[in-house]
């Protein structure tokens, strides 16, 4: 029998318990043995729950019961979930989680943590959700240079920019409507500013790499200046508009990028809807391959926390591999990557667009502007000519 | 450092061969460890090839090196790769395999004699080429009741289905391009007449279910049948046709079947065009998830069998998890499946449908001609009923 901790009884935990408990006779028969939860740490009591009595407050329960061999930290935020994580490790107990923004943060030290213990750190749950893609990227694809990843990593933005493209509403409204049903937070600046895809693109890139890259290094731009003109002309260009995180993994640095992208419709990612997240991988032998599933939801996150628990469980005693390190990794300038933009300038601004690149193809779906494809530049190129635009109103990157 | 065997130089094993040379130095970091290729099983000679001083000819030269731990088998067909495998794994030696036709027949043989022998038998290769399914089903969502899997799994007919929709070209001439293209074999029937894609949605209902699902026991069609005037009724009705291999898994067994069907724009198969394959699964806790990737291809189907590689190469002396056994599954009736029908008529049928589908909402595209979408029944009901309509030209499926 093997014996769980739970920390923080919220929806991604309280999925966990849910999972491990309702699934527990497939559990069981793949495991070769019972996996059950002995505690669920939160400061709140739940009477009337059908797991009151595994209800703790205090850590310490946790840390000194030496049943408990795995826990699972589904707290999210950085304190205390930092400090309770490297002190299960400490006691010799492995570690799953959902918490981005620890791993972002405290990846390397806690996986080193671990290591010295002869334990593991698990962390699937914390980038896309259900979507199998760490654990895939650390075995599956372990034979394979990554040389690029593209991902749809946040399913508020995309469902947002979902409901905008299909129902032509703009953004305030959209929002609206997705913090009544529940997809966007009160406060929705980390998932529509992109610093939610920003922290999972780094952990990506982090994996890949094998060192260590931070959010802070990554230029991110978010959704809230996309407007109902910019799907007319994705739509008229046989595009959809996708808040895409980007990672070019080179022998000099990764160079990446958080930022909506107009992406064409022969592309896997145009057809990634709602809050369906996807994360498309570019390996040298393998080519090209996507991840698809749904990047949220109480469900399918905590099944992703659960397939960590069934790996610690399989592998107790072994170190499973994980190339994350905390030697820094360079980030190179964003602005030397090279892509298509689309540019919208008023109508004003005809001439100075034919001076600065030169003859273009005009987009006309609105009386007083009018849009165009750049050719292929790079990004410090092309905010020098937009700016020599005196009317310009806006640019929007191509992705393919 | 592990040394490993390939039996059979042809394109996939010398893709192994290639992907484990040219990536040595990722695959040793990952590892912790180098992999060398020492043997080459072939019949023939490769003089003036890099590697031509480690081709053997004789199966006895490998099973007797002590050296050797693991041994990739991408031979193909049955005789003698089913021996070949056997005497490795008797041998001590674990095997890899890129051979979905051995699999399907001697799979759960060949894990017992692994399992008896305290070694491994994995064929990621075999289903997918290089998209990650097989260890995603037993390790990724080892969590999950896998409930539905849709799978595109045949690259040549995908790559058939896309031209003809796109180019409105006929099937015969774009049989004979992707045979020239080398798409296609010069005999295409275990392609197009869904045999192969058969075989391989028997592997994963096998390891969704734990027990054995035959090939010879699914319903298999083909896409030989498929005409331009059914890729005008789909554009029609926003949709594309692929051939699907569908899994439906049950406390009574599973109901499948391969067979072309309407696939609706909104589902993340509809985008899944050429050479590509994907692999749709529903897990009860999950939700969708989808891997997409190249289901065939020299480097794509080498890098998962360099895959198996490192994971065997990680976990020697470990059993890796796989739940098929050879425990026969039951195969239910699949006309008992519940679905919607296009059904093409000729305009002189008009009455009799009315007579026995009630009233439809006809689609009007060629003269001598009318088609028409049912309300779901099973297939069962739909074949009584098509049978009384005398002039029926054809019946296609739809997905969703």
């Amino acid at each position: 029998m093997i014996k769980v901790a739970v920390l923080g009884y919220g929806t991604v935990g309280s999925g966990v318990v849910q999972v491990l408990q309702d699934n527990s006779s497939i559990i069981s028969k793949r495991v070769g043995e019972d996996i059950e939860v002995k505690y669920i740490l939160d400061l709140r009591d739940f009477p009337g729950d059908k797991n009151e009595d595994k209800v703790v407050h205090d850590i310490k329960v946790i840390l000194e019961d030496p049943e408990v061999s795995i826990v699972c930290e589904t707290m999210g935020g950085v304190r205390p979930a930092f400090q309770f994580s490297k002190d299960a490790l400490e006691a010799g107990k492995s570690v799953c989680t959902s918490n981005k923004e620890l791993v972002e943060n405290y990846g390397p030290e806690l996986l080193a943590v671990a290591k010295e213990n002869k334990v593991n750190y698990l962390f699937e749950a914390s980038v896309g959700g259900g979507i199998p893609i760490l654990r895939a990227i650390n075995t599956s694809l372990a034979q394979e240079k990554i040389e690029r990843i593209m991902g749809i990593l946040n399913g508020t933005t995309n469902f947002i920019l979902t409901k905008m493209a299909k129902e032509g509403a703009n953004y305030a409204d959209v929002l609206k409507q997705a913090q009544e049903m529940g997809y966007a937070e009160r406060n929705p600046e980390a998932d529509v500013e992109g610093h939610d895809a920003g922290r999972k693109i780094a952990i990506l890139s982090s994996l890949i790499t094998g060192k260590t890259v931070k959010f802070a290094d990554i230029h991110t731009e978010g959704i809230t200046n996309i407007d109902s003109r910019d799907f007319a002309y994705a739509k008229k260009l046989d595009k959809s508009i996708k808040l895409i995180a980007e990672s070019v993994n080179a022998d000099d640095g990764v160079t990446a990028i958080v930022a909506p992208f107009m992406i064409g419709e022969d592309h896997p990612l145009n057809g990634v809807n709602g809050v369906f997240n996807a994360v498309y991988v570019t390996g040298n032998m393998l080519g090209d391959a996507m991840f698809y599933g749904q990047g949220a939801g109480k469900l399918a996150t905590a099944s992703a926390v659960v397939a960590d628990v069934i790996d610690l469980a399989r592998n107790a005693g072994k170190q499973l591999p994980c190339a994350w390190t905390d030697e820094k990794c360079e980030v190179n300038d964003f602005t030397k990557m090279v892509r298509k933009f689309l540019l919208r300038v008023e109508s004003t601004s005809r001439g100075e667009v034919l001076n600065t690149f030169g003859p273009i193809e005009e987009i006309n779906l609105f009386d007083e502007e009018f849009a165009f494809v750049t050719a292929p530049m790079t990004e410090a190129d092309f905010n020098k000519k937009q700016k020599m635009i005196k009317n310009a109103i806006k640019a929007i990157r191509l992705a393919d």
